[in-house]
This record gives structure tokens, C-alpha cells and sequence, in this order.
């Protein structure tokens, strides 16, 4: 019997410049560039089986069987790749996330990276990394800067095959944290891709962060070569709260921030008054990334633990990006 | 010994389009017209006398004296009145508020129109409400709005002589409530005018604004003139996300939302899902407005009641303009 099997591990990223809005909804192209830092602690695990056994494609989530939206997305992803590999067996895939899924933590990101990078080596198509992050953008554009660790840019582009993100700096070139702030679950309203795309069509702020969104770039790239801490938050918490005022103009109004972000949010202003450097950043959901430098984590990590309505924090640092590993999950 | 004392009572105004942004900081152009609505329970009442008494002008507000920033903007306010009368005595002035001050409740503007209303009574100058709200205008732009009652729209021009508030519709014409719910006070970081001033220079969201506020416009005079309360609170909510978007997109971030804000936002959502109308408007303090109708209005009260971080409500009906009455303070 035809069989081939591959796993692979990818890493969440946080962006720090958002990528928000996209010029084409079907090749996944984004309006703009986008710098994140893949995180170490927050990881996909997916092992991809493609076999003459399987009559059709199963994805498995957390060992649950996913059906909808979360099914059909990897299938289409599936049959992008198969196109590529000019093969059609069916698959089965199963994923396990080591943080909680669709809690604006980027699980999207972390699946796709791992979800392409596995089914790649099993379909033994021989391709780099900048090859493996177009595919990825695919199925899902954060994706694409998953395939890389450390510091990442994904380039906007006109034609699919020039949008693709490259590592601006390695992991070790500038040791940071971003401790991950996760709030007691709340159900989302919207998928990143329906808000981004309600986002685009209604809010009268959209077109504003695009006339700025170069000068936070190349602030950023900046930041990362020099290491320079301060203007890396700041910059991080300017485009953050640009996207968030994109969402909150919006129809119907999309708020990704509960009161308890605003909470933290003065938390994080008081840590500076004290000497902290800490900076926010906020997905679209409303878990929060608190960025600082290695020897304020604890002491924050500490803070944060004794705050009620804290469900959980994960002290992240600069990690790896997406790579094949032996251990398969079936 | 010459002498000569008025009394005036204005109500304040909560803003349905806002006031945000001068084209002319000295003569108080505003860059966009804005609409509002007088309410009938939070008022300042002033009495002015000018007399030969007083060597220089004395101020105080809700009994005591005042100094600095708030001295000197009622001080040249009366230099523009007296300039006007030709006329230079002295004077006393003396203002209370029914209504925490400096909670961004718009003392200025309930403030600014007692002080023109009584200060011209007393100089005998007889002007109409047009003339008067020109002048107010000069000490605090929305206190122009507040010599009319019910909804008013104050007018942008290039001309000082020619920007102005006018009654769109009396207090009787639409019977709604404007409930005011206070927080524990917060000290402003920054006062209306420096926020107004530091988010036109700094905002990239600012110009966005510009772009939509005459379609906000329209549907709210379309809103009000067929009493369509459904518009009214939309494009209110609407307009107030735009301007905190500019606010919190400032440097420094500008952010009159605190984790309250965001937890009244949610219950009126709340609200709404169960039938009631309510829609929110905050100003430049984190307090907060929630327009609703009659027939609501006792219920939302009761639920806010129960609220602990509420320190207090108050239900606001469509008001009068300002005007002079019998009881002098002093």
C-alpha cells in the first residue's frame, strides 16, 4: 500500500507589526508587510499521512475530529499541495496545539507553518524555507512567517510568488520576552480573516494605517537591528492600537479588547513608571503579549499570577522556526 | 459706586457628533460642525458683578477661589466681553456646578455659556442667542452650543463672525434620556484642548474623521428630525469610536477609556440584545452617556444602581438654553 508520513513542529508568532488587510482574498496577498517574533513555548505539532488507505481527508485538532470551516481550510490546503507534488492520495492529519485554539493566539499561524512544512517533506517536495512560506501564506498568511524563527518579515507583493516572508534577525541576536496574558476564554464574534475583511470594507480608519505603516516598518527593522528595546515596544504598541482602532470603527463594530485588556494595558504603563520596560501588544482575540527584557519577566510573571481574572501567562522567547521532527503522533 | 450684577443658570450638552479639532486655536474655529444635545440636569449657574470695587477680577468656582489656567481663561473671556461693551471694570465671578467638574462632563461648556449669558446681561449687551453663542464660543468651543436648549448644531466657518450653534429641534420635539453615569473620579492627564491639540498633530486617524463627519452629520439631523432613535444611537456610537480611535492612536496615546468604559459598552451591547435601546457616547473623561428612551430609562437606572464601580447616575431629559435668572449667588 502507497503510504507517507511526515511530522512537523511550528512555533506561534507575535506580530509586531500587524498584517492587517489583505489586496487578494483567495492567493492570501496582504496590503502590507508584516514584522512578527516567532515564540518558542506556543507550537503546533502535525503529522501528515498521505495514503492509498484514507477514501477521504480527516483532520484531527487536540485528538477531536474537526468538521466545517477548520476541516475545509486544511483540505484546501491539502489540495494546493497535492497540485504542487502532482499527487492525490487522500490524508489523514492530526494536529495537537500545545496553548488554547482560537483564542487570538495565533494557532492559525503555528497549524499552517507545521501543517505545510509536514505534509511537504511526506509529498518529498524539496523546497527552502522562502518556497515553504509562500505555500504556507496559503493556507493562512501569518503562517508564512512561521516557517522562519527569530525576527520576521513577510513581503507584501502584487503576484503570489513574490509575497513571502524572510528572517530578519535570528532568534539569538536580540534575547527578549513576550510573556502571553491568556484571559478566561471567550468566544469570538469573528474568525481574524472575517474581521479583517469587514475591517477593510467599513471602517473609515483603514486607509490611514497604510499611509503610516511604512514609517512603522522601517521603525521596527530598526529596532530589531539595533536592539533597541524601547523603540521595539513603542513601535509594537503604536500599530497595535492603529489596528485596534480600525476594528473598533468598523460595522458592526469588531472590539477584540475586553475590559480586562484595558486593565492590563494601565498595568503596563505603571510598569514603566516603575522602570519596567514592558510594552503590550493585542491579537485579535483578547489574550494579550506583554514584550519586556529578560530580567523583568519574573518579576512581572509574579505580578500577573496574582491577578484573579488571569487565567494563565507563558513566558515566551525568541524560538525556532518550522521543522520536521521524528516523533509522530500516530 | 458703579456696579452692575447678573445671574445665569446654562445646562451642559453631551455631544451626539463631536466637537474635535480647531482650524483657528485663538479664535476657537472649530473644523468640523457638531451636534449635541442640552440636557436639563447638569447645570452651572454663575453670577457676575462688575464694580468699581474690585481692584482686579476674582473667580471662584463651587466657593473657591481659583487660580492658574482656570483664572486666566475666564479672565480673558471677560477682556473680550468688556473689549465688546467697552467698558473695564473689574469683576467678581462667581460659578457652581451641580456636577463633578473636570470629569469630562463638559463644565466648559455649561460653564462658559453662564458666564457670556450673565456677564453680557450685566454689561447691557444686548445680543441675540446667535450673537451670544459667537462670544461663548471664544471661552470654550461646546459651551456655544449650550445657550440653546434641545439639539443644536454649532456651524464651522473660516470667519470668527460666522461660526456659531443654532437649534435644530426644542427640548420637545424628541423625548429621550441622556443617563450620565459616573466613575470614581479620575484625574485627567490631559485637559480637552490639549488632547483636541496633541491628536490633530500626532493622530494618524485624525484625517479620517474629517472624510465621514459630514455623512455623520446628515444622518444624525436626519435622525433627530424624524425622531429615528435607532439612527441617533448608531451614529452617535459611531462617531464617538471614531474619535477615541484618534485619541488612542495619539503620542502620547490619549485614552479617556478605562476598563469601566469597556464594561458599560458590554452591558449596553447586553441591552440591546434584550430589547432595550441604549447606546453610549464617553467624552474627554471616562465617564459616560447612555441615550436611551423613556420608557427604559428606569430600568437601566436600577441595573446601574447595583453596580458598584458606578459612584453615581444621573437622568438627563432634553434641556433649556441658557438663561439669566433672579437668584444671585453673592
Amino acid at each position: 500500500m502507497k503510504s507517507t508520513k511526515a511530522t512537523a513542529l511550528a512555533n506561534s508568532n507575535t506580530a509586531l507589526i500587524k498584517y492587517w488587510g489583505k489586496q487578494d482574498e483567495k492567493l492570501i496577498l496582504p496590503m502590507t508587510n508584516s514584522i512578527s517574533l516567532t515564540v518558542d513555548s506556543l507550537s503546533t505539532t502535525t503529522t501528515v499521512e498521505f495514503s492509498e488507505k484514507y477514501q477521504e481527508d480527516h483532520f484531527f485538532l487536540n485528538d477531536e475530529k474537526q468538521t466545517g470551516t477548520a476541516e475545509n481550510r486544511v483540505i484546501e490546503h491539502l489540495n494546493l499541495l497535492r497540485s504542487k507534488a502532482k499527487m492525490n492520495l487522500k490524508a489523514k492529519v492530526m494536529s495537537r496545539n500545545n496553548f488554547p485554539t482560537a483564542a487570538g493566539l495565533a494557532s492559525s499561524a503555528s497549524g499552517f507553518a507545521a501543517l505545510t512544512v509536514a505534509s511537504c517533506k511526506a509529498l518529498d517536495l524539496k523546497l527552502n524555507q522562502k518556497e515553504l512560506s509562500m505555500l504556507s501564506r496559503r493556507g493562512s498568511g501569518s503562517s508564512a512567517r512561521s516557517i522562519f524563527g527569530g525576527f520576521v518579515e513577510w513581503i507584501k507583493a502584487d503576484e503570489a510568488s513574490e509575497s513571502y516572508a524572510k528572517q530578519l534577525a535570528n532568534k539569538d541576536h536580540f534575547d527578549m520576552r513576550d510573556i502571553v496574558v491568556i484571559f478566561k476564554q471567550q468566544k469570538r464574534e469573528f474568525s481574524t480573516r472575517e474581521a479583517m475583511k469587514i475591517s477593510k470594507e467599513t471602517s473609515p480608519m483603514f486607509k490611514a494605517r497604510l499611509d503610516v505603516v511604512e514609517t512603522s516598518l522601517d521603525k521596527m527593522r530598526k529596532a530589531i537591528e539595533q536592539r533597541d528595546f524601547t523603540l521595539l515596544g513603542q513601535t509594537a504598541e503604536a500599530d497595535c492600537n492603529l489596528v485596534h482602532s480600525i476594528a473598533l470603527t468598523s460595522k458592526p463594530k469588531l472590539s477584540f479588547w475586553i475590559d480586562e485588556t484595558v486593565k492590563i494595558i494601565n498595568l503596563i504603563k505603571d510598569f514603566r513608571k516603575g522602570g519596567i520596560a514592558a510594552y503590550y501588544t493585542v491579537d485579535t482575540g483578547s489574550n494579550m503579549h506583554i514584550l519586556t527584557l529578560p530580567q523583568f519577566a519574573a518579576e512581572i510573571e509574579m505580578i500577573l499570577n496574582r491577578i484573579p481574572y488571569i487565567v494563565k501567562t507563558v513566558v515566551c522567547k525568541p524560538g525556532d522556526g518550522a521543522k520536521i521532527i521524528d516523533n509522530h503522533l500516530f
